[in-house]
């Protein structure tokens, strides 16, 4: 049965997603202030079903598990100031990109508009909830969530509210925001191609690893977050400590923690370097088998290499391309590394750990992606949009043109 | 052996690809321009390869398969100025896209960048080769090309001619072009997501959708091209007739021909309409089977509609996603329309064959995409980039920012 409903309910978010596409912003914005307004006057009602969460979970999750999943007054004024934080930007959708005169009378105009339905598969934190629905919402794309069992409650809860705030604006669909639950529905949710445009994974490595590996649908995210920094015969010695202890030690489970640096053999402070390192707590891993490893801890590998050229190679064979940093003082390396290395993010003296979408000044954010096709990096409204071409005429025909009769002119008017 | 031969093949492929990535306009125009010259002068290498292959293909094709295997003065000129046409296109590499200061000497810079390592795999015409290496000479990606089998002597003969043009280009990096030629190496190809980015499939349905069900690579490209008209109440009698008959019959078995066309109820010219398309040779089929059909013929399946809401459903149900044209002289219709079918190309009295890339002055094509996700549409040089975030800074650590010693000033520069 559990198979029959998902797919009925990704139809009627297809459904819903055509008629996302063609709503005003004021009714999204409406819709976000909506859903910020429940959530603030129910908040007591979530935190009710997240105690309960909290309760089931205390003895089967690690701390970090459950420290994921609580939700307190912080927590749920950071939620709803992101609702807010998405009100206020800009509505992607409707954008003209380009408009282009092909010949008299016959205008070509190419205008954002959004992908259609997003599925979004996301591990304990259920303050995921309310962020990804409001970037769809702004975005005009239906969503289908899977939240991890942990948070069901808590999930359930802050759904309940979502949708009984969208059903009081006038004008704003159904369906457009739904939940699932169980595990089946991952697995449809994944060979849903024909209703589901963009599947986001938000969780660790093996989720969206699994996802790349059972699905046609495009992924947006990033599995690995190997992460390099590399210390060049220049460098500065206060900046190289200042930046791989912040990119080692300030979050050491992010993805943009830094996990291998690479030392240049001329470098001359490097005894100095890697015993600030150890002071700062580091543990250092100075072993060849360590270049793919993601620690997630405060651990660092530590390879020495012998030019610029061997650290951007290096780099391009083990980086799982999400972000790297070089620190040097000499701009030419620094614009060389900038260049060749193949990753999202490609730094100079600074810590890797800026990547990120608030940071970048997106004002929101659905994740980082390492793709390299649509949107890579960190990805804000503008990564849940593509565009389709408009074209307007007055009985305007192609044999014209194939017979010499017409000739285009093609002329950029925006 | 093929299987240990291709990964090598591959292999080498990216490692091109990150040399390309940081090549000079100057070096890639040289390029082209080598290119173009040797085709020139070798002409008649190709055309004695070309004899060979239409020779052995005779009684094994169809007329069509021939006509398109088969080169002559006329195609081999198209080629040479295809080479010159891409030459003459703007670098889309290394373009800011834009820059942000973050807070007082901290810089983030967006800038366009290839994608890596192209797998190009093309049905019986011998020109796509010289047509997907100048673009991916262009836009700083590798490629390796796998033809037709009915075409390998013509496309030996033509890649040859690529690469000793090549091997004469200073600079320019070895195995950035390469060519493969067996059906394992197809299989290999859509299994190499290490070293392949993306696929794009130029050939029949049938072979884009084994590409699409047979890999975990991104595909640019469309597999069935349903295009639709609706013919709506106050439609112009005379641009109907003129535009359906041009969408049905003046190429039948491109991708952008109308299949299906759509008809008010209340139109009053319907009758005149389907005579005037009979007397120009289109069969017309009324049967509600006939929907999804792509008949690459002069047939046209023709259903009355309720209502343009009405049609806009029955296209967003039917259609591939590719063209879809609306005949109206209600403005506030065509827009409707325009903002509510979601196809890659909406268009208003206008032939649905106009969705092209050169027609769209994109000055080259890479295919026609009806992806949601990357690129949609024709697809030019710029579907075949991405890009990066370079960020330089001094020292600048994010735990400053964290802990309130700092505060980002997000200012846009470009």
């Amino acid at each position: 049965m559990a198979e029959y409903n998902f797919i009925e309910l990704a139809k009627n978010a297809k459904i819903a997603s055509k008629k996302l596409a063609t709503l005003s912003t004021d009714i999204k914005n409406k819709a976000l202030l909506s859903i910020a307004e429940a959530l603030d006057s129910n908040k007591s009602k979530i935190f009710e079903a997240n105690k309960k969460d909290l309760d089931l979970a205390k003895d089967n999750v690690s701390p970090s598990v459950y420290n994921r999943l609580k939700l307190d007054e912080n927590k749920m004024r950071d939620m709803i100031q992101g609702i807010i934080d998405v009100y206020e930007l800009e509505n992607p959708i409707g954008k003209v990109l380009l408009q282009r005169s092909l010949d008299t009378g016959l205008i070509l105009t190419k205008t954002s508009c959004p992908i259609g339905v997003l599925g979004i598969i996301f591990e304990a934190r259920p303050d995921v909830i309310s962020q990804i629905s409001a970037l769809a919402i702004k975005s005009s794309n239906a969503v289908i969530l899977k939240g991890g069992k942990e948070s069901a409650l808590t999930n359930t809860a802050i759904m309940e509210i979502i949708q009984s705030a969208l059903n009081k604006v006038e004008g704003f669909p159904q369906n457009a925001i739904t939940q699932v639950f169980s595990r089946d529905d991952v697995k449809e949710m994944l060979e849903q191609e024909k209703y589901i445009d963009l599947i986001i994974p938000r969780g660790g490595n093996n989720l969206v690893k699994f996802i790349k590996e059972n699905t046609k649908i495009p992924v947006l995210g990033h599995a690995d977050g190997i992460c390099h920094i590399f210390t060049d015969e220049s460098a500065d010695l206060e900046k190289a400590k200042r930046i791989i202890i912040d990119a080692k030690t300030q979050y050491p489970s992010a993805c943009n923690t830094v996990e291998t640096l690479l030392i240049h053999k001329n470098f001359a402070h490097k005894t100095e370097l890697l015993e600030s390192l150890k002071e700062s707590g580091v543990e250092l891993n100075f072993s060849p088998d360590s270049w793919h490893i993601e620690y997630s801890d405060k651990i660092l590998s530590v390879k020495e290499v012998e030019s610029l050229e061997d650290a951007i190679e290096h780099i391009n064979e083990f980086s799982s391309g999400h972000t790297e940093s070089i620190i040097t003082e000499n701009r030419e390396n620094a614009q060389i590394f900038i260049s060749a290395v193949d990753s999202a993010g490609v730094y100079h003296n600074v810590s890797t750990r800026f990547a990120d979408g608030f940071r970048y000044g997106f004002g929101a954010e659905v994740g980082i992606s390492t793709n390299k096709t649509h949107a890579r990096g960190p990805v804000g409204l503008e990564g849940l949009t593509i565009y389709k071409y408009s074209l307007q005429g007055n009985g305007d025909i192609v044999a014209d043109y194939v017979e010499g009769k017409k000739k285009f002119n093609h002329k950029d008017l925006v």
